[in-house]
């Protein structure tokens, strides 16, 4: 690279700083010019519902390194030798004359910014859907430092207020605990019939729907919006949907985010089939001088290969990082996404990679499913909690699709371990091999994922056979007739069940020599907490000549429907 | 298979019921019988240390389901259809005639055994070294139940004894934490110059030194025992090591395992170079109508391709199901061990797969080292704790050789990432491109293991140059003269330094402007609190034509000698 190349970038949030601090290192002469429409820098964007919570005090602190220096202007200057222009916003680029026209916003003054390489990292914005009050006061939107300050300034008189959000995917379900931690009272409307429908399946979000009612939130689900109302004063006041009227002091509308391309449209850029904007593998947009990154552009997913929008943080910095090595003359493409996500709602942890079930089967795969839920480190430890895993594995390659989990636990743990088997290509029996880290404190003798690849391999090979619950209640909603066997304890039974007329309860040690209260003639489904015994049931019965036995996969711990818990 | 098969299989506690187990999911109709020298079966060996502990009241917890069923012989008998000879020692095997000749412990009654397939999962047992005094009261070993139950027996009185363990591997480790906990003064002994010297490399060591002293264990590398010596009761009350006399109460001889040889030795089976039984892929000894797993097998290494002695509680899981699956018709080869160690000591978690860089060198790999502290979780939430990744890579091929990480933060979770990349023998740098499950509770935007990912390939592009702290010390040691330069604030500098007439302080944002104060002749090594600055400083010195700069890796927080903290 030639030595003062001029190399602008427009977005100074977290792609556009990881660029140009590459950039910096990889060629300490480059001439390097930051352009940023707001007042802050590289902040963590993702930080900003712990900044609503107060968990987070200071809003500088989602802008500083690690060892706590603010990265703010003059860093960028003194630290790293990087112009920064703030408060400045990018009107227009000649591509011809490779020159970007940047306005103060504060003084209307335009300054010409020649460039040899330019970078748009533009990010992306809330998507504002067309429902009549979003400019009334107290409706938020979530993106920025400068939303996040709006919506902490009205802290103090918060407890007891009402705030309704609009919307649970990622932003929503984050936000829900931080106003919780307000003291708000929280409603969430979602016109999906569960939470996160982009991540999860229905039998997997029921957790979720769960928690959240177990922490006093109020969900509305297949409900839309349809106007936010207010007063005299032009404040919200409630949120009407289609079902009725919700009080709402404060609402946040969090339907969704939109890559930022009207820039890049103007200059008259590819945008790409998800309507971000198209890039190569090293971040080149179709002008090989302009690069793009974050959240305005597409990726690749590596489970399905096609073009998907993917908005992270994590994924943001490592376009920067790939661009920033294009532009200085070293070669790593970007390899695509696999589409993980994860969160934390109170005391569960969701996270999911890949493809859902529902994702699977919209795009042709013949897939099977597994739940496995199982304790988080040895059961014998006090602190060992509940992790739920379904994995989504394809049957011709056994390929593992994608993979959610949800629970207390340390869901996170065994999310990184699929991402890298997902990432690898390698089939979900991999994962049974793997010489995981075990101690008692850390996981149970097989890890809870080698476990789930184990049961994968089971179904793979025709050795277990089950239904997944949702095919269950369909088959008794139905009116199947079939003997839905609990194989649990008397005790068990006795705190916990299904109640169907269906139901027949022989505990698995007593199986063997209970043959002849089961019919040959009949479907038989057994089950028990997890379905570890049920399975066993499956394998006891299919010898002794039963035909028709398929266990029900995760057992009552992954039944999303009615349980009659604890009678008197 | 055939029907009613006779499988006998020998040692009860882990690879032994999960074969036999497996077997009779896959074949119900199989003829399993289980033998076992104790009382007890299928229990937890790792839990030990947290029986000693008193964190598990009850050793029972340690042989229970995950739904809390006690796997005991009736439950073996009646829930699996495993017939189980508890209190039996199986003497000899007629190899020719295919029978086991069992003794029945209490009453000597002899039974003959005959099988098609036997499976030999008879353990490994602790080393009794050569020193006197080991038969004397109070001088424990710890493999199984009984063995924990004689320390816990004592329970009630043990504040304030004086606890001796001999030997600071894995067992030793952890069940100093279990003797703290009872409220006994603890001293560690071990010859090494480090604790943990078959996992961790010298400077990652260090700081499990650290967490040792920190809470109140004396410990002492570099000593042999001597002796142990009674008073005239037989009581021990003092080991005596190569530098002195520690007083003793009870002590606990950890020095390592051995597997258990003596049976297949008097068959006739072959045994591998490391002393542990010989087997092929499917657990098949020399003899293929014989099986052997667990603690009295070798593995083989996937890093070296050469057969270690790796006895883990997990692995022998695997074993038990490889075997299963080759005796029922099914190939699912065992694919070898990582080499994967974790464990709790304290507030710190110490985790390691793979080659240590001594060994990799050892083993004659051209590697580079990486060295990257960073906090587990963003760093602006209040409960992010530090984390140390070291990881070692073949220069030649990037492959990830080995990892060791340690601190107070999520080790498990960067481990098994590393883990699952050396499985599937892909380089270094495809880490660096995961698409890891990121929010701020769970991980910073770029994950600690991609971040190290990223050092690594920076340092394989001679990109980052950089020095280990060790050879920065033996540098200095050996009188060499070269800058070593301080990039932190003055506040930093004052809080915590290295207190050495190299030392210069210049803080990186005034290091373009301070080029006059720094030689061009001399060799600079830059360094800050975790070394990223200390990086940008090589980087930025490098592009202004000082040709000898290599920064030091991991700074301060991984320089494991004498620093000034706070001074007045």
């Amino acid at each position: 690279m030639k030595k003062n190349r001029k190399i602008v970038i427009i977005g100074g949030v977290a792609c556009g700083p990881k660029a140009a601090a590459r950039i910096k290192r990889l060629n300490p002469s480059a001439d390097v010019t930051l352009v940023e429409k707001g007042e802050l820098l590289s902040y963590a964007g993702c930080g900003l519902p712990f900044y609503i919570s107060g968990e987070v005090h200071d809003h500088n602190e989602l802008m500083a390194t690690p060892t706590g220096v603010v990265r703010d202007t003059q860093f960028f200057n003194m630290v790293k030798d990087i112009k920064v222009l703030n408060h400045t916003l990018a009107k227009s680029v000649d591509r011809e004359n490779k020159n970007v026209c940047a306005v103060k916003i504060d003084t209307g003054e335009c300054t010409e910014l020649p460039y040899d390489v330019l970078i748009l990292a533009i990010g992306g914005q809330t998507f504002k859907p067309n429902v009549p009050g979003l400019d009334l006061k107290g409706v938020h939107f979530l993106q920025t430092v400068e939303d996040a300050q709006k919506i902490r300034n009205k802290s103090g008189d918060l407890t007891g207020k009402h705030a309704v959000i609009i919307g649970a995917g990622l932003i929503g379900i984050e936000v829900t605990e931080s106003f919780k931690k307000q003291g708000m009272t929280v409603t969430v409307i979602e016109k999906a019939d569960t939470v996160l429908p982009e991540l999860l399946d229905t039998e997997i979000a029921f957790h979720v729907h769960q928690e959240l009612k177990a922490n006093g939130v109020n969900l509305k689900l297949n409900e839309s919006v349809e106007a936010i109302l207010g007063d005299d004063q032009g404040n919200a006041v409630m949120v009407k949907t289609s079902s009725g009227d919700v009080q709402a002091d404060m609402v946040l509308v969090a339907v969704g985010v939109r890559p930022n391309v009207g820039l890049a449209r103007d200059m008259g850029l590819e945008i790409g089939e998800t309507g971000a904007i198209k890039v190569n593998h090293f971040m080149q947009t179709s002008d090989p001088s302009i690069y793009a990154g974050g959240d305005c552009v597409e990726s690749v997913s590596l489970v399905s290969g096609k073009p998907v929008y993917a908005p992270m943080g994590s994924t943001a910095n490592k376009h920067g990082r790939v661009m920033a090595d294009h532009i200085c003359g070293i070669e790593t493409p970007f390899r695509g996404v696999a589409g993980t996500a994860i969160c934390k709602l109170f005391n569960l942890n969701i996270a999911k990679t890949g493809l859902s079930e529902k994702q699977a089967k919209s795009l042709g795969y013949d897939c099977l499913t597994v739940l496995n839920p199982s304790p988080d480190k040895a059961h014998f430890l006090k602190d060992a909690k509940m992790i739920i895993i379904k994995m989504v594995v394809e049957k011709l390659t056994a390929r593992l699709l994608g993979v959610q989990i949800v629970g207390p636990g340390d869901v996170a743990k065994r999310m990184d371990v699929a991402v890298t088997t997902i990432t690898a290509g390698r089939p979900v029996t991999d994962i049974a091999h793997l010489d995981l880290a075990y101690a008692p404190p850390f996981s149970p003798a097989m890890d809870n994922i080698i476990t789930a690849a184990n049961i994968a391999e089971n179904k793979l090979k025709g050795i277990g056979l089950a239904y997944n619950p949702l095919e269950v209640k369909a088959k008794i909603d139905r009116g199947e007739d079939f003997v839905f066997l609990d194989v649990r304890s008397p005790q068990e039974l006795e705190a916990m069940r299904i109640d169907d007329p269906r139901i027949l309860n022989i505990p698995l040690g007593k199986l063997r020599s209970s043959l002849d209260k089961l019919p040959k003639d009949k479907e038989i489904v057994p089950f028990c907490k997890i379905s570890l015994r049920g399975y066993e049931a499956q394998r006891i019965l299919q010898g002794e000549g039963f035909e028709h036995v398929k266990y029900m996969d995760g057992g009552l711990v992954c039944w999303p429907f009615e349980k009659t818990v604890n009678p008197a």
